[in-house]
């Protein structure tokens, strides 16, 4: 299965489209430039033309290239077009501002209510969903389990889904069993299971910052505190403020997003996160990774987390389908190391057991190539629509906006020239019936007013230009 | 709906049925009489041979008559036959023996493992499930949820399903509003969610007692004391008892069974819900309602509830289909009153929604007539049970054992004579693949040693009886 993502198997146009990708990235080919004749490609690579057609075309289709007609190949996506990325963020602390309540709900009142608004969201669109093959997994389901699902699952969850998550996380070089694995309620429901878990009200918690809202107001239900730690747009949570953290003893317990942090984007480097590990280990503080978008990568391949490099069982890796395949369907899971019955207790006491029927069909989806397959196409659809993202940012928003340039996910983070706050922006985008996520929502303290999240995660069209082309143009009015 | 029930509309044999069963409860009819031939109904109720024998026939389905060839019908069922009925539970108050926890995953270990153990349960077999049509109805909620239910439901919930709740408190008298009410993954998460949102940590809850563990393990994972009732088999938590514990302000909250104690039985008569919700509003505090059996009553009319009294919003009544429908299909709701804001943050904060496609499926399995017929052949079947395992408690239990005499539910609690220590005799039941629930596990102090609950939402068979028999056998030789 990996194979085929990291060139060096059956896919040779794979290989060649990496080539010449690397080259444009690296600003070899620049805008404009022209790309060798598709014969050339044949007789260098010794390919097919149709191998070297699909390289090209698989090009195209991530907007790096475009064909002229009667002219041959042109290098379209050039550094230069793209948005410079914000600085390490700078939170100053544990701060009492607390969350924004009223304007999280304003945005998200609307959730579930058909997605006219969906640039604010953080869930790939429908139509990127594998709707008719998970209706058919679902009935596959009612003859699979017993009672056709009526009867109450295990407490751990459903087995068939647990033996694939544990075989999926081969993936990231991570050695588990099903025996390692629970599932749950989606991913926010396992980071709670996982909180109330090694945490007690008034503990404080060290997170990302910025961070998704939902882990904030987790935190404050459960009467923590949080710390938010310096993150860079790509590398993530910068090591030495964690380390500060890890070491002062008042951190009770951990919460990173190691795999394109929401809303960010970030992904630690794999030194990064086995760093991160070893100092979890080295002050015993209980590292809970939320790695709910691991598995949309847009590079060769599937990054590796901090539960591959955990020796001891102080990584509780927590994981879901909501980005990739179902949101609707709540299934989730946590492999939570050496915390493990704590977490299966408090699923069996706050739930006794999960949705058998979701869990069987995601485990079956799971069993075939089909995820493998439609996790190829959406990443591949997302990456495109990133570029395309930083393409109109570029294009349309205020001169001098920098932006995140996420390796995978579907979220990237805008920072607007400074005198632009986005929660005035906000009311003004609204009206235009236009959504956003504003950056205020997404720490506890006084930051991140000329700031907003926006979602790539759906299908790219006119309207979807429009929209950034008129969002950016209300934000330069300002 | 209710009139089919009430015995005042359509169906006259209920009617004529019910007068007879009324007088051999009350001993008028004893066990060995005659009954009126078939002739004789006719002519005296005015109705046909048919209605005359559709109401035997559902005599004979309750165990209550039997036919004897060529002579009529007689009275098979006595009071006499009947075991007695415990005395109030006497638990002395707060106490920190704390759950058996291994007692607890000693029996339920194989919870969800095919139900070879069907004793130990409290919830209906899948033979007694509408599984057939719940498959329809999964696949008309692909076709009717946007995206077939991949998406994220709204954070209240699936609507249909709500209004449907709405509808259907109606039968308890009991105005409700779709905006009145939350769905869950199931009950015990509804009370995980009141608990967390009207008591913190330290807090003491009062409960009946015994009560079931599953309450019991929710209250001490969330760091809550429980202060346990005095409860009677029949008439539910004993009331001077319930007012001692709320005016003395140490308890936060109080939650209670109203309807089908679960191990007892009991159902709280009208004017007790009354008084209890007088009492929580007189001295302010929350009252959480667990009504999951409600709607398996066996008496003509679904009881009401302690919600249906409730004035001021300070009644948290929490339900599911888990005891009617499909346990397995994790779907749940609350009613919670001025509570709303908070129970549903605590939802959304620890789980963003519950499963779309569920939630529709019983919506729409609830707007149909099915759930009515439904819940009809599973009260009968139900009520059927319970008497039987009352004659076979008579019959093959040691001498003086007593046992509840429940009117509604799929669970009765047995109390040996003292000298019977049930946690012992659960491993010689083991060792011949029978299971119960031993009373220790319903009560944080040292007591219930002698008692069990059984599960009687099994198909009757001769392995039933059988089992019945030789733990009957097993106990009198202790």
């Amino acid at each position: 299965m990996k194979k085929e993502e990291t060139g060096k198997g059956n896919f040779v146009y794979l290989r060649i489209a990496g080539i010449i990708e690397q080259q444009i990235v690296d600003n070899t080919l620049r805008t404009g430039d022209k790309l060798p004749s598709l014969r050339t490609i044949c007789s260098e690579y010794g390919v097919s033309q149709n191998t070297a057609l699909s390289a090209y075309y698989h090009l195209e289709n991530k907007m790096l290239i475009e064909t002229r007609p009667q002219s041959g190949y042109y290098v379209k996506y050039s550094r230069a077009r793209i948005p410079q990325v914000p600085d390490t963020s700078s939170p100053s602390g544990i701060a009492n501002f607390g969350i924004s309540e009223l304007l999280v709900s304003k945005v998200y009142d609307n959730l579930g209510e058909g997605g006219h608004l969906p640039l604010a969201l953080a869930t790939p669109a429908d139509e990127l969903l594998p709707i008719a093959k998970l209706n058919k997994g679902l009935l596959l389901a009612t003859r699979a389990l017993r009672g056709s699902g009526v009867a109450y699952d295990k407490a751990e969850g459903n087995e068939r889904l647990r033996r694939q998550i544990a075989r999926w996380a081969f993936n990231m070089e991570c050695s588990l069993s099903h025996h390692d694995i629970i599932t749950t309620s989606g991913c926010l429901n396992a980071l709670s299971y996982c909180l109330m878990s090694v945490t007690e009200k008034g503990d404080t918690v060290a997170m990302e910052s910025p961070v998704s809202f939902g882990m904030l107001q987790l935190a404050e239900a459960l009467g923590l505190k949080v710390l938010e730690l310096p993150t860079h747009p790509e590398s993530g949570v910068d090591l030495n403020a964690f380390e500060g953290a890890l070491k002062n003893k008042k951190v009770k317990a951990s919460l990173l997003i190691s795999n394109f942090n929401n809303p960010l984007g970030s992904c630690m480097p794999d030194e990064n996160k086995k760093a991160a590990v070893q100092l979890a280990e080295k002050y015993n503080v209980p590292l809970i990774e939320n790695d709910i978008s691991g598995d949309v990568y847009f590079g060769p391949n599937r990054p590796r987390t901090c539960k591959t490099y955990d020796q001891s069982g102080i990584v509780l890796w927590c994981g879901s389908v909501s980005k990739t395949l179902a949101p609707g369907y709540r299934v989730g899971w946590v492999a939570p190391g050496r915390f493990k019955e704590n977490v299966l207790r408090m699923k069996l006491y706050h739930s006794i057991s999960g949705t058998s029927i979701t869990q069987e069909t995601i485990g079956s989806f799971l069993e075939t190539g089909r995820y493998e397959s439609h996790l190829r196409k959406l990443r591949h659809t997302l990456h495109g629509n990133m570029l395309r993202y930083s393409g109109a940012i570029a294009d349309y928003f205020p001169e001098c906006t920098k932006a995140s340039r996420p390796r995978g996910g579907s979220v990237l983070w805008v920072e607007l020239p400074p005198n632009i706050d986005t929660v005035d922006l906000y009311e003004k985008a609204l009206a235009r019936n236009i959504s956003f996520a504003p950056g205020k929502i997404f720490t506890l303290q006084d930051q991140y007013q000329s700031c907003m999240r926006l979602n790539y995660g759906l299908l790219w069209n006119v309207q979807t230009e429009a929209q950034l082309k008129a969002l950016g143009e209300l934000a330069k009015r300002n």
